[in-house]
């Protein structure tokens, strides 16, 4: 029996579909990146977008329950009521969000992100209770292109001055997500891609030295980045990670883990026979899995996602409640997929996945222990 | 003020991203689709998937709360405590969730698809209370391709003589999904395709009917089948689209709706502009408006969703909390869309939209006039 009591004993008692946490892999990941940023001697400040749940930020903060990175304001209400502190909110500020951040400003310690002109007059404009300064991070573009002030900018340099000359905000340093890493396609790459995101940020950081400028905080994201990183990550201060502690389909092929370090799937059962059309329905439809990796399920040498222990099963299509099942050979064997069939799937991008459940089922081996519910919506 | 306290007045002061329901637009579309029925003389039992909320489904309903048509468990037992009877479970009914559909037969008129041998062993294996009996239909493929038995097959006649055998079970009549109803491209095509279909049901029902077994109810659904159906739709007994209530831009390119008949949109704020590579970031993601339809964006006119009075913004990649937009001509003026900005998307796939939020806001015209909570999960 697990800590709820209606959960069943065993997984394969679970109704379908649902979505498997295996607490000993999830444990594996995230003492693994703990002792990671220890030997570096930089502080982890995992992400918590993947799994949005109290019990594995537990787990990702070493019991601690300090230094972690949010991506919505809903996150960081939902750690900073239960009993977290130090919270990055790892977005860019606008003043429609200010509000809300100012009442969590007030009470614990919390840092966001600026990379506009905007933004620091937003914050500019919202005043902390007495003695509190807003504490910010520029967000740094290191070559992934999507947000950020460009590494190499005359721009970075000025959204920082600007930052120093108000009283009420303290720089408190630089952030990039460093997301092209996931663009690499073996570890080769990865530590390469690495090493330079470290050079650049260690470029502006030397450049707001020069104007007399210190960075407290240099901290750098993305699982493919952190997982496997070289020594010359010693010179950032902090790691904000977040997938790691599940991993997923995507993670395995960019050679940032094996298979067997995923540490989600969703459950799935057959549901219905379709010999005319040589599928199988699955009862995992896009409710249950999401339609991230769709789009590269022709490169993708499982398709779109992984039916574990059976390499020759793809998900070609799926519908809001149904997923529809071929064998890649053409030759679906219907006697060995009877109905009621329990199949186990590693998603492609497992945040994409756990974000659409309204509870986690936690097992260790084939026993449920637990059931996790993640916070949800803005 | 909105029913709910902490409500604003108006839309444009929401927290963002959120799911917008413009009350009138659902009024127009369920109230037609009700009076299209009573033309027709038939019932209509609309779809909860698209949207899973009280409110809305008392609107498709007419305010009855009978007749409605679900795809989980989960929401059959939410309308169910809600009061909600006449209850069809349009799904391929397997042993595994056959306990939590005793609960809901035993208390409610409640219906189940069967369309395998399994299925019918497994309805006989469940004892309802004394004097119930199972009310099943048939899942009828009539050329949708995905689940149940083939229209003209002898699979079908000997599976419904199979449960007409059986004193525990009701044979209540046929069920058909006519999901291929969504590969038209516009209403001649969905009249041809939808008229096919009354005769391949129909053909299926006579052929019982030379066998002595009578159809209680022959329904069949979505809402590209639904929307402009011909006089032959009379030969049916009921229609269950769901999608309808909200409509969106896949049932806009398949020349089911207007434009203005989509009654549901994605707000988002423009959250940071990076000119560097000429794109705007918004704060809608995949949690946001999901990735339906992006596998498809680059035959869409205007790409994976619409920017409300802006066809030339293009939505190239969603992040799990930003969106990436660029111009369609490569020309973004940025001075038009100050950070702050707010923008409207018409989803591709408003059930799927939809489903990524725990809330949505319910508005006329900018007023804010209520927040519907959905059921989620299975």
């Amino acid at each position: 029996m697990g800590s709820n009591k209606n959960l069943p004993d065993l997984i394969t008692d679970l109704p379908s579909p649902c979505f498997l946490v295996d607490l000993n892999r999830a444990k594996l990941n995230t003492s693994r990146m703990l002792e990671t940023c220890k030997k570096l001697g930089v502080q982890l400040r995992p992400h918590m977008k993947t799994h949005k749940t109290i019990e594995l930020a537990v787990l990702q903060t070493g019991g601690k329950k300090q230094h972690i990175t949010v991506s919505t304001i809903q996150e960081a209400e939902f750690y900073a009521e239960n009993g977290f502190d130090d919270i990055l909110y790892a977005y860019p500020i606008t003043a429609d969000k200010i509000t809300r951040c100012v009442n969590i400003a007030n009470s614990h310690n919390f840092h966001v992100l600026f990379d506009s002109h905007d933004a620091i007059e937003a914050l500019s404009n919202a005043a902390l209770d007495s003695g509190k300064k807003w504490s910010v991070l520029l967000s740094v573009d290191t070559g992934d292109n999507r947000e950020g002030a460009l590494w190499n900018s005359e721009d970075a340099v000025e959204l920082v001055k600007k930052v120093v000359s108000i009283d009420t905000i303290r720089f408190q340093g630089l952030y990039t997500h460093d997301g092209h890493a996931y663009e690499c396609k073996d570890e080769e790459e990865l530590r390469k891609s690495g090493d330079e995101t470290v050079e650049k940020i260690q470029h502006l950081k030397n450049r707001l030295q020069k104007e007399g400028i210190d960075c407290i905080t240099v901290g750098l994201g993305s699982t493919p980045s952190c997982a496997k990183p070289s020594e010359k990550f010693s010179a950032m201060t902090e790691l904000h990670p977040g997938n790691y502690i599940f991993f997923d389909y995507e993670q395995y092929m960019g050679g940032v883990c094996g298979i067997d370090e995923i540490a989600c799937r969703v459950m799935t059962r057959v549901i219905s026979h379709c010999p005319s059309d040589s599928h199988l329905l699955v009862d995992c439809g896009f409710t249950a899995i999401s339609h991230d990796g769709m789009t590269k399920q022709d490169t993708l040498p499982f398709g779109f996602c992984i039916f574990q222990d059976n390499p020759n099963l793809r998900m070609v299509n799926v519908n809001q409640e149904v997923g529809i099942v071929k064998a890649a050979d053409g030759k679906l064997d219907f006697g060995k997929y009877p109905i009621g069939t329990i199949l186990y799937i590693y998603p492609f991008h497992s945040c994409a996945a756990a974000a659409m459940h309204p509870v986690y089922y936690v097992h260790e081996g084939d026993k449920v222990v637990g059931m996790y519910k993640p916070t949800r919506g803005w």
